[in-house]
């Protein structure tokens, strides 16, 4: 029950892929006596500290070191260990890694290790951004690998799946089954199911790696076969995959090109589709989408300031309709202070909406659903929400301004916008997904917008009518 | 090759675990045929409509029916297959499609079954809320059902794993570990892993099903076992079991209470947690945490309520700030206008840090980055896209107010505005973490209130202190 490296695998060299969990906690004290021994000069001795670790902590201690120190550790670790790390993490982190480590020193260690290596890992980390694939790759053309799955559509099943196939023929026996499930060596760990084809290598159904286990070497192959719930081709979107993983509990998807197993995509893979598209839409909802958080500055210029203009130019939109009422605040300068309190208020409870619904069609939670009952849904909880918040925004009101015709008219406009917000901010990502649009992008620019110009039309419209009773 | 119902499945009644996967536009397409036939009293028809559906979609269809047509359907399906039908869906959408329902008409159902079936149900359905749990379960309550999993706290393992014991002794061999494989014929098919233990239940290491399926028979159950690379006990934090899931790749859990196996959570029950976490953590950043969007009013209410009255205290803030330059914006009223621009941008800006950083933190990508290189970057990016937006500010309220003084004001305003945006955007959730709280709950509300604040003390401040300049 020792730990030792696979015989068939030739990237166990000098970490161990079951290795024990540790904690966050842990993590980031170990992380930081790494980087205080790198700081002094002492490489080695913080390679040996990590060195015990599981390829998944080694990753994200040298992923989170800041650029020299990161650099320094990657020169002491082996071409073989760092490409073995890459090959043991989960992908999807296994790609922000890459992504620090950064292409030319990615490309100088894959030059150093065993092209099928090199190979290997790459196939292994899809969410490498196709820039560093393509920068590592060159160095391998003359073997023939530029053709294929690494440089396809990032968004893609077809990035997504290996080329492996973990086909077996129809007609044979388990036993069979198993000679070919030994010749898989790159992918078997990962596998839950083998597929079975015809001659053509068209697909007739899968075999769960639990019958295979119970099954004798002489049953037919026949006899374990199972329908297939889903398959994917080569241009299917990543979020389809997700939504398949997800929905139907499918733990791998075969890739077909019409009806012949080209390839798989295995769970790994599946599990950092679902996390990236959540991750995605989170990021879309607050308008910084693609980021990551320690990326090049310069990607989180490209990513946030166009959003931001665009938010320059919406809240002019804003400004323009204070502006209309410039007369009614030069009367009751006091208005201005309770213009942050409608926007505000508006702003948040559309967002609320918003997320809601942008997380339940995502979640193919509104199968189904009509619209228009989600419309009145919101628009009854806008009425309730604005019923109390009016009604309290009104006293705070009274009792700060000793104002009562101001607190009416606060109400009011509160009421108002509450209703607004509710009901704009579901109409915007279900408008958005019936034109078949991202109902996460741009929503809450377009939701911010609208409950503010409302809220100040409302909020200044009734003061304007009611000007006798404020000023 | 044809779907058979499996022979130990007791719960594979008129439904079809393996049917094939529909897209989300057929699925709604089938929804509306549905709904249509059952407001003109064809429930029949709707059934025969569905029931070749996968469980998941027949799920899903059915949650989203309106309560009347709900209930119509479920009384036209049997009890055996509304069983079914929850059993063969993914956890999380089940536990959804449970709370739809709702806990008279589940716990009506779940009388009417076998109660091995209603049990073993039950604890596929671990996202199924306990108040719905404790409604279905009294009527078991003679069979001594009460007390186990599945009345534990429902953020725990302990709610997410099953008590089935995948185990095997050490000193067996492959052949012995295949018969206990055969006699787990409820969990049997999710699993991937069976755990190794000694005498007295003690863990000692795990076997994969890749390598069970390759082993002879005769092969000691020593030779195929490997290290466990992580466990939890019961009170292990559900997003603690995701991180696992995600950081280490690991498909199942073992869950020990000491050193004993107790149970196990499986890779459905892990990957709802993934996707809870994700969902959750989108909607405290938007203040809506738990919320489901088509789930009773009152609880939106609950939810949703609280943070809406503590972001009207918020914005009071904003308001008195406003109110202390009263004197200024009588003098200059068009001021005013320009409140929601520094607001807007401010808010946007502070969001769009602060959905960065809590994402990263939830996905550990955080570990060992000092706090103050994150807050260095995000000052200088605030700095960069103020002088962007400061600059363009500046010239737009110039050319459209024809005041130069204006103009500077509002573009130095928004420049050190983008600054605090970014600056304290990092700061909020850094800090909520190093004080071990969730980043995620009221960091927005923190946020947006000091970008507001702040804002308008620089920008009606500096328009205090150069009033010769723009009245």
């Amino acid at each position: 029950m020792e730990t030792e490296p696979r015989e068939n695998d030739p990237l166990a060299y000098d970490i161990d892929p079951q290795a024990r969990a540790i904690s966050l906690e842990e993590a980031s004290e170990i992380a930081d006596e790494v980087r205080g021994l790198i700081e002094t000069g002492q490489e080695h001795s913080a390679w040996e500290l990590m060195r015990r670790l599981h390829p998944a902590d080694i990753g994200s201690i040298v992923a989170g070191l800041p650029r020299n120190s990161r650099d320094a550790m990657v020169r002491v670790m082996s071409p073989e260990t760092l490409t073995g790390v890459l090959r043991h993490m989960n992908p999807l982190e296994a790609g922000r890694v890459g992504t620090r480590i950064g292409a030319n020193m990615l490309s100088f260690v894959f030059a150093q290790v065993h092209p099928q290596q090199a190979l290997t890992t790459l196939r292994h980390i899809p969410f490498l951004p196709i820039y560093a694939v393509r920068a590592v790759l060159p160095r391998r053309a003359e073997e023939g690998y530029e053709e294929n799955v690494l440089t396809r559509d990032p968004d893609t099943a077809g990035r997504l799946m290996v080329e492996d196939l973990p086909a077996v023929r129809f007609d044979g026996d388990a036993s069979a089954v198993k000679e070919r499930l030994k010749a898989l060596d790159q992918i078997r760990d990962d596998l839950t199911h083998l597929y079975v084809v015809d001659e053509h290598h068209v697909v007739l159904g899968q075999i769960s790696m639990v019958d295979l286990a119970l099954a004798d070497l002489d049953t037919p192959v026949a006899e374990i076969t199972e329908p297939i719930v889903a398959t994917v081709d080569v241009d299917t979107p990543v979020d389809e995959c997700a939504r398949l993983r997800r929905h139907y509990n499918l733990t791998q998807l075969p890739v077909l090109d019409g009806e012949k197993l080209i390839g798989v995509v295995l769970t790994d893979a599946l599990l950092g589709a679902v996390v990236e598209h959540d991750t995605r839409q989170m990021q879309q909802v607050a308008s910084v989408a693609g980021e990551t958080v320690d990326g090049p500055i310069s990607d989180s210029i490209r990513t946030r300031l166009p959003w931001l203009t665009v938010n320059l130019g919406t809240t002019f939109l804003a400004a323009a309709t204070v502006a209309l009422f410039e007369s009614t605040l030069a009367q009751v300068v006091v208005l201005a202070a309770f213009l942050p309190v409608v926007a505000g208020q508006g702003g948040i409870g559309g967002t609320q909406t918003l997320t809601l619904i942008v997380r339940a069609i995502a979640l193919g939670e509104l199968v189904g659903v009509e619209a228009h009952r989600l419309l009145i849904r919101e628009a009854m909880l806008g009425i309730l929400h604005g019923l109390w918040l009016g009604a309290l925004v009104a006293v705070i009101a009274v009792i700060w301004k000793q104002n009562f015709g101001l607190g009416m008219v606060l109400g009011l406009a509160m009421f108002g916008n509450m209703i607004i917000a509710g009901t704009i901010g579901a109409a915007v990502p279900l408008f958005l997904r019936r034109i078949g649009q991202d109902p996460a992008v741009a929503s809450a620019v377009v939701v911010t917008t609208v409950t503010d110009v409302v809220g100040f039309v409302l909020f200044l419209g009734i003061a304007t009518a009611s000007i006798s009773l404020i000023a």
